[in-house]
């Protein structure tokens, strides 16, 4: 057998694999990883870096962004996903209502307007041209033919995760046009999912506004105006009321369930109690979530306070949960454009989130000790893959993988300003801090997509795109 | 950097790593795995081995055996170890009461003649020169003294695990001369291991021998002497009534817990309920306990029936059980000279467990589609590496751990005979038996020390004797 | 002490009190029980009535009916309070909506005009005093402003107990003009209601008919016209998941509830969760879901089939369930008129639920073995009158307590037919049926109201209308 | 039908029946009640007695004394039913060891002369013919031959309950003559207990004192002494753990158990979930363990701390533990000769529980608002009637029942000491305690036994000794 020269050597650094941290390096050939080993017994490369005892990481898999919701989708594909490989992103899972490929929200007039996405894909397809890092959709399933197009999109488009905004259920109203269902369009939704078999799942957001509408009158009538208020109208009974309901029929109907930013005890608690009962639940939190003060900004759902920050750090250090999501959101309002002094006038929703999780993960979890760098392997990469269905292609340095690296300096210090960002947003809702801890160059399938040397302002960005669209595993 | 050249290849197989079954090879480098990758991007070495498309999994890691318990210990280390390799075995935890170590329990005449262990532990490493796999102990408590000794043990002899045989509990008798201990010796034992910190941990051996006495006696009244008796005399109330009483203690101690064959579903519904309550609790199962009928043979625990080996089969599969182990014996008789008949009268025990382990988990197991070889590594070594504290020095394929392998060849088809085996022990239950499946070579860091080639009679077993004790990790 | 003659005494009978089934009598005077004893110890009496050894019951305290639901509420309890009182209900608790109250619900444009009940009270009084029985009401909250009502209702009427139709939530809708809430709503209902502290409690109609909806169109696709589709549409997971969800939300919010027509076995495992988690939750069954088949009529919940009548009457019987309760509606439309021989046409409800409830419990029930009867005295009346604030006024053969008496003879035989019920409702749905077992006296404080001697075609009521509107016990 | 004249009435009082507290009396006839009413509705009677608005509640029935322990059984039945009747209790459960009838304990060389109750019978029927009150048996089951006689006794004897010391399993021991049993000992009881079929139920003393030796070897290490000690000896786990494993082998073979004091929060968490599990457990609590700290004296299980009383008043009040019993035993002791100032030397147990117990419930338990009067009637008489077989003969205020009755007046006050008191022993543990709250009139079945009037110095008590053995009720 002829002894082959790869193109890529990453050497001398800590490779975080499934079987342990190992010293050595990683060899890249054609897109995939193809050799994994001590440094002295690593093939030949017609590149090599010497990684100086950095850490390299399978390539951040990020389940949750919605792009598309303030600008043309392929304006947010171009200008995001280069923001999302800044931050050690390699893959995308994007999570969109159909309006937010079509457009025209604006003139959606009844729920019969809702377009479906069967029409939408050739649209999504051409905006995502411009992606430089890979991607996959989770259709969010707003109308009953949505339901009913489940098995169409897996088939034809190796489709298999749905979410569900379920705050958003009732009559069609023109404030929030994408949407019109009821408990019985989910009921039919867990079901059609269900039908696909694993690796296919409904995502949740548990949330119940219809109390969060009563509690906000009554602080509205007590005249508060603060942003903490905005998780007194949110507070965890609509969160785990809502997980209790849906994680019951989802079981009881064999679908798999996927909760978006589960971010209070209680919802894990009603997890927990799911699971006993037999339900298959998975669950994620956004690093906003474990870092940001309820008086940060309003977002859906609400920030948290410091003592559930911590209780959300030991969960995903547990095992409690399972993967970190970005939930990430782009538009170009300046944030005084946006924040008016009070809450409920205030827009929801800050950045920069996708650039903001890695670093912050790096920073506030593994550099103090709340987690460890293997754990932030698993649930930044792969758990992700595994439960979205693109494992073992992605989400393992492991021969035969794609080769989705990224590397992380764990001692670079940054203090995260406007100018060090990437994404289109005029400003982030971290300016100022200091952190210690960032990804210094992120690979997809073996294309150098960023690179930021030490020294200088801020990453390189790669002009290519060479995000592809990411089929998945379908059981039957 | 000057790239090297390896001892040893392996390539063309299929690598059983934790990040999945990869195409290509190993590479080996001074008694470590040095690089796992596809064939053309392996390192050269001095030797290269084809493996034509087999299985290359981490070496069996079997957590129970009782060396000693019939022949003097240096005699079973010799020819049993080289057994224990023949089925590929690379680490063997021995559990042994002090008695077992030192001999002389034919001149005990009350528990103050029980030696302890510090005193036995130089007759111990005497007697395992002659191994030629690794191995680590596992100390049978059985007195005070006993109990008093686990921190120096630890700290001595870097041992973290301890076994109690709770069948043997009450006051000295002349029949089982090792035993002297209670529920107050077994309280301060899990203190004692609960204060050594993870990975310490308690083997319980779970089984009511007061209540079988009772039974016993009423069989016999019944007329009944089959071997399927034995069953009955100890029937599930026996097992899983000692893992509801136990594994209470041990999570309200803080003891971490392991429990040897669990053969019934209600001692894994009691395994469980401890776990909601926070206790931390393994267990594990004999490959016999799989594939035997209660009618085969008297043991303790009893051989159960076929529906629970399929139940047992599903919940190794599932995770509801965590390890296999062998439970192996040894003596020089014949099958007649064991078996009367009668089975109050027929020796308890039957070979050949070591052997038969592996092959069944192969030819039953995974050939027959009950549990996946990726779950076949974790039960047989990944686990018992993390949950004895030998991870991930052992017990996984990546670069840096010991070159502990087997090859497995899924084709190779046996008839089981006391002529393809290697233990002393004259007869095999297995005789006769035709399976699909075999392991063909075990490496213990980087020494050959099986090689079975297609067409020989039976495996040649390396004359050296590589086999070192393994001290483990301590918390504290 | 000078001794008093009482006004009535009933001897020779099988009293059941609380205390057991006692052979004796009881006296009454000026409406209330005075002495319970042995024949030979009873005091002198005016009048003197000889059980020859028939039983004598706390009078039947029927939690749910709904009057006005189909004519005016007035003419309703003119005539059905005869009814009940022929079937030995002695207190009828009222589940009204306003609209049942004021009529008018075809006025009723959007949910502006669906009246308040502080304003429909003195129509509540007014209607009702032509009842023979007495009674108490149990607003059906169906708008925000029915909640903002709860305290005062509470103060002003003494009600304490409070109904939501779980399956009308949603917008307002013509075809329903009585409702418009949503969980919100409930939320504020739920915190109100623990507001007032026991007994106050909530009582939830659980039947998630937004899924029902979903099956419901499947049912008709499939070509399904028979009765028991109607089982079908509304299945257990409808009825099930409501109470998972609110039996959760109550129990957060301190709120008892009362779960009417718990009629599958995964309700009654909600419930026993929700309990052992805090909740503090009744539930209530209806004789006609113990006795008819599914395939007999359509109503809301679905009747079920015959394996879930055995378990519903042994949760009735172990205590898994509280309450009987009929359920009544009146109206004047006969069989032909309502029944099209197509189950989605057919109009939804049947006669004659409250006649037929006693006299099923005890020809079904205790002389069939499935409830003795000192149970059916707490299901029938003690645990109502304990559930909904009477207790020990009414509910329990106590000196003190109300005269309250209903005298069955366990061996009288009645072939049920029209002729023999009273109700306004000329067809009843146990027509034909031969039940052994019927009550043959029925007394509200002391008032005969009801005599049925032997031999004579039907019972005789009293032309007089003793009833009495029933205020609550308030905790503060 | 004739009127008859009553032996006697008590009326002006308030009547604790099962149906509520009423305001009237009681007649009495026969021995038996034959009416309840209001005093104006009472009949005639030979004798009548002005209440003067105190209350009567059904005798108390104390399942637990242990007479015979340290002087002639005969003996302790003379002086030792005069002191509970003068406390109220109208009916005891005498539990007693085969010795504790036969005496000879000191002459028991092996548990071969451990005596059997079959032949001990006549000797407990002889003994008891001086009671005062009314008495049943459960024999402390303590060898095989126990287990094998248990069909015999329940049938001869009409025995239904059966104890077990679980505290002293093991091997015969001289210090303790009267036990010689194990697990298998324990199973078979269970068996023979269950097989009886209810009311039939095993006593359990749940006490784990193999972990309590290590733990008295601890503290006497440490140099502990004082009386509190006893309480760290034998904290919750030996209790928590003894009621976990065997409320387990109990439900498996489907015998009803009853835990005599249940003294830990963890205990009764064993039991709710042993009952979760489909267990039928009953527990016990003695007033001493509602009132009396950890530093009083010594007894097993031990005394608690301030924060478990209130705990287990709590518990006793909501339903969780069913019982009060007051484990009464006598001997002729002073203080000073059992109380060495160390605990270890002290001798265990103190008087005088069964004199202290009903006052305490009273003073402590009703006039402090821990528990209503109805609730004690419950704890103190219903439900020990109910679970052992006494019901409704006994247990409740309500005509054809036993007059067993108790009046109590809560507001007598008494302060506590050696001259009120009618036990044997010289001393009380209570000496100086003032209370508020005593019974002053005991009746066994129509016999006035006791009687205090106001003013006098202590209760008169009755020569005669209508005391009658009490045959149970048995399923088959």
């Amino acid at each position: 057998m002829a002894r082959h020269t790869a193109d890529l050597i990453l050497n001398n650094g800590l490779i975080v694999t499934p079987g342990g941290v190992i010293e050595g390096g990683v060899a890249v050939a054609e897109g995939k990883i193809v050799a994994v080993g001590s440094d002295a017994f690593l093939p030949d490369g017609e590149r090599r870096i010497d990684l100086a005892g950095k850490h390299v990481l399978p390539g951040v898999i990020d389940p949750e962004v919605h792009l598309g919701s303030h600008r043309p989708l392929a304006d947010d594909f171009r200008t995001e996903t280069r923001a999302a490989a800044a931050a050690g992103v390699t893959t995308w899972g994007l999570q969109l209502t159909s309006l937010f490929i079509t457009g025209g929200a604006d003139k959606v007039k009844g729920p019969a307007d809702i377009p479906n996405f069967t029409g939408a894909m050739p649209s999504f397809y051409e905006a995502a041209r411009s992606s430089v890092i890979d991607f996959f959709l989770t259709p969010i399933v707003s109308t009953e033919e949505h339901v009913e197009e489940i098995p169409r999109l897996a088939r034809e488009h190796r489709i298999t995760s749905f979410k569900i905004h379920l705050q958003m259920q009732g009559p069609w109203k023109p404030a929030w046009p994408h949407y019109a269902f009821d408990d019985g369009t989910i009921y039919s939704a867990f079901e059609a999912v269900a039908k696909l078999g694993p690796p296919a799942l409904a995502l949740l957001h548990c949330e119940n506004w219809e109390i969060a509408r009563v509690l906000e009158n009554r602080l509205k009538a007590a005249g508060r105006t603060d942003k903490g208020a905005w998780d007194d109208r949110s507070p965890w009974i609509t969160e785990a009321g809502h997980a209790r309901t849906y994680l019951y029929y989802a079981r009881v109907l064999g679908c798999p369930v996927y909760v978006v930013h589960a971010t209070t005890k209680e919802t894990l608690a009603e997890i927990d109690k799911a699971k006993a009962e037999g339900a298959v639940v998975y669950s994620e939190i956004g690093a906003h979530y474990l870092v940001l003060h309820k008086d940060a900004w309003k977002i859906n759902v609400p920030l948290r306070d410091r003592r559930t920050h911590e209780l959300l750090w030991s969960a995903l250090a547990s095992g409690a949960i399972d993967c970190i999501g970005s939930d990430h959101v782009a538009h170009t309002r300046t944030r005084e454009a946006m924040e008016t002094g009070n809450v409920w006038t205030t827009v929801s929703g800050f950045p920069s989130r996708v650039e903001g999780m890695f670093p912050m993960m790096l920073s506030e979890g593994v550099n103090k000790g709340r987690i460890s760098i293997a754990r932030l392997a698993q649930v930044a990469s792969e758990n992700p893959a595994r439960i979205f269905g693109l494992y073992p292609k992605k989400g393992a340095i492991v021969p035969g993988a794609d080769a989705d690296l990224v590397v992380v300096d764990l001692k670079r210090k940054v203090k995260i300003s406007r100018e060090v960002l990437h994404t289109v947003t005029p400003w982030t809702i971290y300016d100022g801090w200091d952190v210690t801890g960032w990804p210094v160059m992120t690979m997809v399938r073996g294309h150098i997509v960023m690179e930021w040397p030490e020294g200088e302002p801020r990453a390189r960005i790669s002009d290519g795109s060479p995000g592809e669209y990411q089929q998945r595993k379908l059981a039957r």
